[in-house]
């Protein structure tokens, strides 16, 4: 089994990904016609699971779509005790540290995993658990709000696998993490 | 006169332009061996003057080289009484507002600008007086040191220019401010 945690997360230029009301209006600051979904798609196909935060789970249930995701999600909680009825089957709750929390996903057989959500992307990070990162850098400059990074202990070295310039304004970059 | 602040800077993935020791040793983690300049000696030449603030001034005074730039150098300080007499005719002391400050350097005759140092940067920023910038991205997370951005009041959109890979590594990102 593969097993990778993967992030893919837009952000402006200046590193946030949610701007000072926590909005995400910003990221369509761009006209997209023809609705590119800039990979997306395509990497959701090759994960197996998702791993995200209360806070972002609750963001997503706030929205009024339907649930977006077709594969499990697992979210880490403390604080939750139970998942909202609709999302029984699709929704997990896990917590615990999270070398064991990434075994119990692993052990149901998911092995390549989308890590979601600042806090969440910020604590595997922390761990160096992260494999690789897709980040679409939106060009605007927020000028606060949600970090995508926070403080780590330890440098980690990447490697770029791939450059893409979206609708003429969007980067994407792919990177790997380069483990000696 | 063409009247232009630039900033041609290189972070990190998560945005640092210094280590958490203040060191830049991490900018050469990429093997370069034909010493591609990525584009610094052209934008240097379409620059008529620097700016900077007096930590950046000492840090590059402090490296074991000759004084590097043929353009005037204009340092923003508070502190400092006066300049060192080996850069007497190239490094000129300034201050006051901004705006002020702009109106000194210009009526003297340069008008495209290099604006410098991650502290004046970001008060150039704040006042919304950046019209380009040319970021350098390194695959490292360093995960602490000196920001390349700060918290500023406004949102500042920009428009991608250019975007190009060195070495196979690096992303450079040319924006422009979109004013309306």
């Amino acid at each position: 089994m593969t097993k990778k945690n993967s992030v893919f997360i837009a952000t402006s230029i200046d590193g946030y990904i949610a701007d000072k009301n926590g909005g995400i209006d910003w990221l369509h600051s761009i006209p997209n016609p023809e609705k590119d979904d800039m990979g997306y798609m395509e990497f959701i196909e090759n994960i197996d699971a998702l791993v995200m935060g209360r806070k972002t789970f609750e963001t997503v249930c706030g929205f009024e779509i339907d649930w977006p995701y077709t594969k499990p999600v697992f979210v880490l909680s403390n604080s939750l005790k139970e998942i909202p009825e609709k999302y029984l089957g699709k929704v997990f709750l896990i917590n615990g540290p999270l070398v064991e929390v990434l075994k119990q996903i692993h052990s149901k057989g998911h092995g390549r995993l989308y890590i979601d959500g600042g806090t969440t992307i910020q604590q595997f990070l922390k761990e160096d658990l992260i494999d690789e990162m897709i980040i679409t850098s939106i060009p605007i400059i927020l000028g606060g709000g949600a970090p995508l990074f926070s403080k780590i202990p330890k440098e980690l070295a990447f490697e770029l696998i791939k450059s893409t310039v979206f609708l003429g304004q969007i980067t994407q970059n792919h990177f790997r993490r380069k483990r000696k």
